[in-house]
This record gives C-alpha cells, structure tokens and sequence, in this order.
C-alpha cells in the first residue's frame, strides 16, 4: 500500500539531506535511518503483538509483566546491550476482565460500567441495591449523607449534563499554534502543591472508608467523558492502603439516567458485579533499559524514553504504547544500520507513569541527585513532597547524561520538540532536526510540557525534552478510556516518529558538543514585596 | 434557572409579534404560545417520563406498546379528542435486555456487543467458538467461505480502520448553510430503486440463511461506527422471515482487534451470549392519533407528527423522542392557551419509521391515496414498490389535509422549514414562521429533505415539510446509537421547538388561505434521446 508514496517521502528527505550543510551524524546514517524506518517499517506488527496480543498494561497487573517479559526479549532479539530491570518499590497488582451492570427498577436496562482500578471487586456475583445520590468531594461533605447509606449503591459524583462537543475530535498543528508554544511559562513556587496532592488522594481513602463504615455496598463515580467511553482510574495501589468497598466507574449516560430517575421518582435499583481482584507477590514496579554502547566510555550517554504502563482499559495503544513502540523501533532502526555512536544510547520504557511519573522520579532517585531530607519512602506523601526537599545534591551519573527525549503525547507525527525552557540548547536541538523538517518535524520551541517523564528530569536540571506531536484525538477521545486501542495509531505518524527519535539520537550520540545545562535548580525565594492579606487569611 | 434569559427571550419575541404586520392567528395567541411553551414549558419532565422512564421503542416491543399506552394517556391527561390508535400489519415484536461477550483466547478480554434487532440470541446462555472473518456484502462472496464455516463464529463486515474524526460533532447552522438549503434537488426518476432496497433485505435473509445451512454458530457484524458506539439496527422484522441464527453487532474497535488477531495468528477464540427474545402476539404497529377539533368542520385540518418508535439501545432520546415530545408540547401549549382552532389540529406519532417510513405509508394508503396495482400487502418488496405504482387516484381524505409538519432531526432548534421544492407554498409558510424570526426560525428554504415521515406525502403530491433544524451532535454521535438518552437532548431548544410548532399549527389552522397543492404525480416520462450505450448493456 501507498509504495509510491512512500518512496516518494524518502526521496524529499533525501534531497534535505544531500543538501543540509555540517551534519553531526555522518549523511549516510540519516538517509539510512529515514530508509529504514519509512521504507522497511516494523512498528505495526510489533504493536500488533504488544496491544493486540498483550493489551492494556496497568502497573504491576500480571499482563504488565507479561509486556515486562515481552519488551526485554525484543530487545534481546534486537540486539541491544546491557539489558535490564530497575526495580523500585511501587504497591499492589490489580486485574479484573469481567464486569457487569443492569437496571433492575424502574424497568430492565444493561449499564456500562467499568471496574476502578485497586478497588475490590464482587467475586464476581451480583450485588443488588438501591442506589443513593450522594456528590462528595471532600471530607466536608460526608455529614449530609451519614445515616443514609447503609445498604445502598452510593453515587458519589455530580451527574452535570452532556457535553456539546463543537471541536474536532481529531486535529494536526498548523504553523500558528506551533507558534504558541514558543513561550515560555514564568516558573511559579507551589510549595503546597505536595499537600494538595497528598489531600485528593487521601480523600480517595477516606472516601472509601466513610462509606465503607456507613454500610454502604458499593460506590459508582461518573464517567469524565460522554458516549460510553469509560476510564477506570484509580489510586489506591499501595499496599495496605487498599479500600475495602467494590469500586465502579458508570458511563456518563448511564450515571445521568439514574440520577435523573432518583431526583423524581423511587430510588431505582440496580446490580453490579465484577471480579476485580488484587494479585499480590512483587510489590516493585520495573523500568525496563537496554543500550547501544557507546565507542568512547567517558563521553556519557543519551536516552529515548516512554511510559511503558498504561491504565486497565482498552490495550494501552496511544497511552502510551505509541511512545513505547516509537522508542523501540527507533532502537531497531539504528541497529539495522549498524549505528557506533560514541555515546551511549539508552533506551527505558518507564513504569508506573500513570500514577505520578514513578517510573521515572525512581531512575532519578537512584542515578541522578540526591535531595536533602529524602528518606527513601516511597509512601504517596514522599513521593509528591519531593520536589520541594532541597538542597539538591548531584549523584556521579548526574552528569553523564547528556540528552534525554521523551513520547507521550499519542501516536501523531513529531513536529519538532520542546526546549523546555532551556533555551541554550535551542540551537543544537534545531541542527540536529533539520534533517527532518521535510518530514515536517522541524520546528524547535522554547515553551515548556508537564505532565509526563521528563518532568523530574527538568526539575532538578537534566536535559529532558518532549516532542511537539500532532494532537490527532489523543485528548478528545482516547486518553485513558476504553478505545484506547491499536485502530487510533496512525502508522504513517509512527514511522515518521520512530526515524525521527532515531536520528536525534544517533545525532545527540555524535555530536562534537553537548547541549548546554541549566544551572542546579536551588529552593526558589518568592518574594511579594506589595502583596496585602485580610487579616483573617 | 436561566430565568433572566427566558424573559429576555419572551420579550423580543413579544416585540417582534407586536410590530408584525396582519397576523393569521391573533396576535395575543402567539403571544401566549410563547409564554406558554418558554416561561411555563413541561418538555423536559414529560421527557423523562416517556425516555427514562420507558426508553426505547423498537416497533411491536414490550416498550413500545408501554409508550403506546403512555402516549394515550398523556393525550387524554391534555382533554385532547378524538384518540385512537390506527394500526397496520408490520410483523414481530423483539426484545433483549442482557447481552455479553468476551475474548477467550488468546487472551481474556471484555468485549462490547448487542444484539441485532428481530435476529435471535442464545437465551442468554454462551455459545464458544473460533471466529471466522468473512467478509460478505451479496451473495456471489458466498462461494469463497462455502464449507469454511462450521462451528464458527462469523464476522462478516471489512473491519477497515479507525476513523479521523476532522470534524466537530456538535454544530449549529450559520446563514450560509441554511442558504444552502435553498436549492431543490432535481427529481430523478428511478424506477429500479425500489428492488435495490428490496435486494439489501433480502441479502439480509440470504446471509443469514447461508450461515445456518454451513453450521456457523452466530454471526456478527461491525459497528459502523468507532468508539464503542452501537446501534443494533436489523430488518428482518417480517412474520415468518426471521433467520434461524443468532446475530451481534461488536463495538469496531473490538470487531477490527480480532480481525487483526486472525489475519497474523491462531483464530481468537470468543464467547457470546444475549436474551435476545421473539415477543409475538398483535403484529399489527399502530399510529396513534389525537386532535384539537376545528370549529369548522368544513375546513379539514392540519397535522403534525414525528416517528415514536425507535432503534433499541439508548432510549429513542433525539430519534425521535424529540420530536414527539415536541409534538405533544405543541398540543400541551395550544390546549392550555385555549386555542380555537377553525380547521382541526390533528397530532400523530407515527410507528415504524425506522422500518421504512411504515406508519405515514400506512396512513397514506388508509385515508389519502389508492395506486393502482396496490393489492395492500405489507410484504417487504411490496412497500418498496408502491412509489412506482400508476396512476394515482386520491381518496375523498385527500383534499381535507391542508398542512403537515414533521419533526425528525433531534433536539435542535427549529431555523425555519423546506418548503420541499413546493415553492408555491413559501409566501404562507414565511408568513406564519415570521414571529418566530426572534428566535431563530424565520427561515424558508426551498430543497427539500428525505427519510423520514413526510416522504410519503409529497410522492403524492400532499403538501407535507419537514423543519429546518439546528444538527448538534445527531448524526455525529446519537443517531441510532446506545447514547440516544436524554443527556443529550438541548431543552432549551426543545422549548423553542415546542413553541414553533404550536404557533405554525395554529396559524395555518385559522388562515383564510390554504397552502398551494403540486400538481398530483403522474408517472415520470424519462426521456434521454441522446443516450447511446454499449452494445452488450
């Protein structure tokens, strides 16, 4: 299919090639690695195996380390040097592949409903029960509702009404709003943002425990997204922090119904079922690390990494297999065309993203800096009042990291990448892309990202950086929900990716310079020299 | 709530009555349709009785004949006359409120199916088996599967590939797409149309016959389509024409993951289960009918319907629980007014639109045409070759039906009305829609539309026209599909809606003048002299 496009984009690219002035990377390996990855892509029948034959990928989730197990005989297939584990502790595993919901009254109706991860389940048998409205979303709230609970399914969120959804599902950057993000966000210290944190998932807990020691049976949350799509996020994973109520997450359209046939009539009844269930043994999360070495030891290393763990539903396709699977193939690429780099190139696919970056906090932990005051603790606490410990103290591998770039933004082309405020490194990381701009990912902008695992990285000073990607329906549809799978990958945008990754890596590997650090983050002095309070505040 | 806005919108339109010139009707009574249908609206209380409490209405259903009750009473609770149901032979009632699917190997997966309306199910016991993708869409495909099918599950749709959704879902009309609807289709005249669509029925039992008789277990077929929607739409409703295996409609993106399964691996193995049921007894569908008797009986009456029946997932919200409701709003508005009609108002909710305009045809044949040749069987093939029965010889019912307004397009506001290529009849109808110019409806186009109750009308030569309406999300998203509830229906345009209706109803029921007729059809004479053809055609 589409050859002839296909060569005709290697031709475009070759040309920009033969035509770019000082190239880091010896012109032949560009042209070999565009070659390689548009011409003789293996990125579909890899991820056919991955979220087809193993799909969704929740941290610790027996089907997590079978991908574990997966990943790591890829790599060896591949080729790849110095692979590896990196364990750290993370909490329980969770599973459920059956779950079940019915309107019993007013009249018969099937529901749709998702099981919340780290949520017990039912053992799979039906619990019938009336259900309760009951919005809560804070300790606050539970006064209203004590005494009324026992026996009932409770509706723990604010039903709302539909959406009107008036943009498209589905969209690409055009030259304007890659322009946006050519700003850079003014930094702003947030020291209670930790706590914050730490409050919505404590509320989770004690949520759950109200309810649980009110008699309640079970409780439903909303769906955040219309038209039956469901998510299933959940946040009790530690050990011993478990709920002890099943836990479900309902379709928006469902939810609505109910709530709208308890306002006016008798309470209507339904039934649940799943068979949720904790699968306990290792309680340690694993980055997963595999190499090209580098021909010259003391010139450190460069990394290309994704979010390997996904949440329970759909097969874990745009979130973030596409990242994964760009990351691999990008390693499959550069050993086809027999890459020596004299740096490093290292390859991690990171675990346990979903649930606050820990995959790749615990690689920075462990090889990057050391905070004062941190005990090791991997407690929920620890983990968000981490980047508020200072000084921060350089570990020896600190240093030898030299680029990192990160995927996570769903399965569309690269467009260029973020400096991420480090504007210094604008100049290297726009060399080192233009052999790609006809492949349309030219463009460098100094504007910052969050959200996924280069933002440690940044915190403490490295040099991590995410792709600018075309959105396509990453955020409207696919983020975190049940059709998160492999028919939203667009091929044609991961095969770009995957050449693109490879050659800023092979590039970042060879080139004379490195990209110019940012100075040690040290604990920011606010002032707000002409701020007044009520005396009250 | 919004009680600012409402008056504020009363007001205008107030004003805009106020400086009108030479009103139809009195002025105070669109003044007090106003007032009635936005300040004092019952819509949304008497939708969630008929969508969340009843819900969907698949014609000759359990639910269906519950809404037919509902339907009656709501009339009689308005002190509307004349009630009745008017029945015609349709076939088979169905119904099913449990369906479930799962992938067995090679891994264990929850899948999203329903049943096919008027094919069987598996009395809700699982039937296991290795799928078998055979795409097939007539009958000639039949040969390439012949003795491949035993004991399997079959697939029969191409799986394709997700969709890009470019486009927003929910959109409401400017004044160059209303504009253009200004353009009237030119008529063609197609007389083989009619065995096309008897062919696609057909097909339908053939199919479903070439599976049994090769020992396949059930069949399924894809959503068309993506992210998990479904619709479960079936036609082969008829007494004595339902297949003999059961059928599934799958969510696309589960469909197209075990299509790829099987094109790379072992056959997946699933598991499939419905309660999917035959309810027989009456086959007869009913109209149901009620009237606001004229003054003058002399004067014959006008009419507004929309389609009551509905697909049978979701709850028949926007398809077509819309525009019943505003159909019995209209009467609520004009009753409670005290409306005086000199030509009687008759109110319809047509059966079995969504088998082919079934109910309106019925009415048709009962009160307002005879075609030669009609020998009034209700076989499949013989309502798809009325149209194309000549001559045309109108009843003594004919000439009494001045008007009919029909609402099918969702919940969207009303924007004005096609005039449906009668241009004739424009001067009348933007005389009446010209209080209503305030709130958005002034409009009259002269295309004309399809598909749904007014069809049937207008091939006679009845003066019949469907609203212009503003399109939301109704056919991005809710046509036909499981999220057809009442979230996303826009109550605000109901009451719009609602108010348009009373006020078009009561002024072509008191105008001194009538709509111009067309003339009535004779068959089309199809010249194309200049046409040459190949020899072998």
């Amino acid at each position: 299919m589409h050859r002839k496009h296909i060569f005709a984009l290697a031709g475009a690219a070759l040309l920009a090639v033969a035509t770019a002035p000082a190239m880091a990377a010896e012109p032949d390996d560009i042209a070999r690695i565009i070659d390689e990855g548009l011409n003789h892509s293996q990125v579909q029948t890899t991820a056919a195996e991955l979220l087809d034959g193993i799909g969704a990928r929740l941290t610790n989730s027996p089907n997590m380390r079978k991908a574990e197990e997966w990943a790591i005989q890829e790599f060896r297939d591949l080729g790849l040097s110095n692979i590896r584990r990196e364990g750290f502790e993370f909490g329980r595993g969770w599973e459920s592949t059956y779950s079940y919901a019915n309107l019993v009254a007013p009249r018969p109706l099937q529901l749709t409903v998702a099981p919340i991860a780290w949520m017990p389940g039912t053992n799979g048998q039906p619990i019938e029960a009336e259900v309760f409205v009951a919005p809560m979303s804070k300790k606050e709230h539970f006064d209203a509702y004590r005494g009324k609970l026992s026996g009932k399914i409770v509706l723990v969120s604010t039903p709302g009404t539909g959406d009107e959804p008036t943009r498209p599902a589905f969209t690409r950057l055009d030259s304007a709003d890659i322009a946006k993000r050519d700003e850079i966000a003014l930094p702003i210290y947030d020291p209670e943002a930790a706590d914050r944190r730490s409050d919505r998932v404590e509320f989770a807990l004690e949520q759950a425990a109200f309810l649980k020691s009110e008699g309640a049976l079970a409780m439903v949350k909303m769906s955040y997204r219309d038209g039956k799509l469901l998510h299933g996020s959940g946040y009790t994973f530690q050990d011993g922090k478990s709920p002890e109520i099943p836990g479900f997450e309902m379709a928006a359209e469902d939810y609505r119904r109910l709530a709208r046939l308890a306002k006016t009539g008798p309470a209507p009844v339904i039934s649940l079922a799943s068979d949720a269930r904790f699968v306990d043994g290792d309680t340690k999360a694993y980055n997963i690390i595999a190499e090209i070495p580098g021909t010259d030891p003391k010139a450190g290393y460069v990394m290309a990494g994704a979010h390997f763990d996904s949440w329970a539903l759909g097969d874990g396709a745009v979130d973030n297999g596409a990242g994964s699977l760009a990351v691999m193939e990008a390693a499959r690429i550069l050993k086809t065309i027999g890459a020596k780099p004299k740096r490093t190139i290292r390859f991690v696919l990171w675990a346990a993203e979903e649930q606050g970056l820990l995959g790749s906090l615990a690689y920075i932990r462990q090889h990057m800096v050391e905070r004062q005051g941190d005990d090791g603790s991997t407690s929920m606490e620890n983990y968000y009042k981490w980047a508020d410990l200072w000084p921060i103290e350089p570990k020896p591998g600190y240093y030898d990291l030299k680029a990192y770039f990160n995927m996570d933004n769903g399965s569309g082309k690269l467009r260029g990448i973020h400096a991420e405020g480090n504007v210094g490194a604008e100049k290297l990381l726009r060399k080192w892309l233009s052999p790609f701009a006809g492949l349309g990912a030219g463009s460098v902008v100094s504007g910052n990202t969050g959200g996924t695992d280069h933002v440690f990285m940044q915190q403490v000073g490295l040099p991590g950086f995410q792709f600018i990607q075309d959105p396509l329906d990453y955020s409207a549809r696919l983020h975190h929900t049940n059709i998160d799978t492999m028919d939203h990958v667009r091929f044609d945008d991961m095969r770009q990716a995957s050449v693109v990754m490879a050659g800023m890596l092979l590039q970042s590997a060879n080139d004379s310079e490195t990209l110019p650090r940012e100075p040690l983050p040290k604990q920011p002095s606010v002032t707000e020299p002409f701020k007044y309070e009520y005396p009250e505040d």
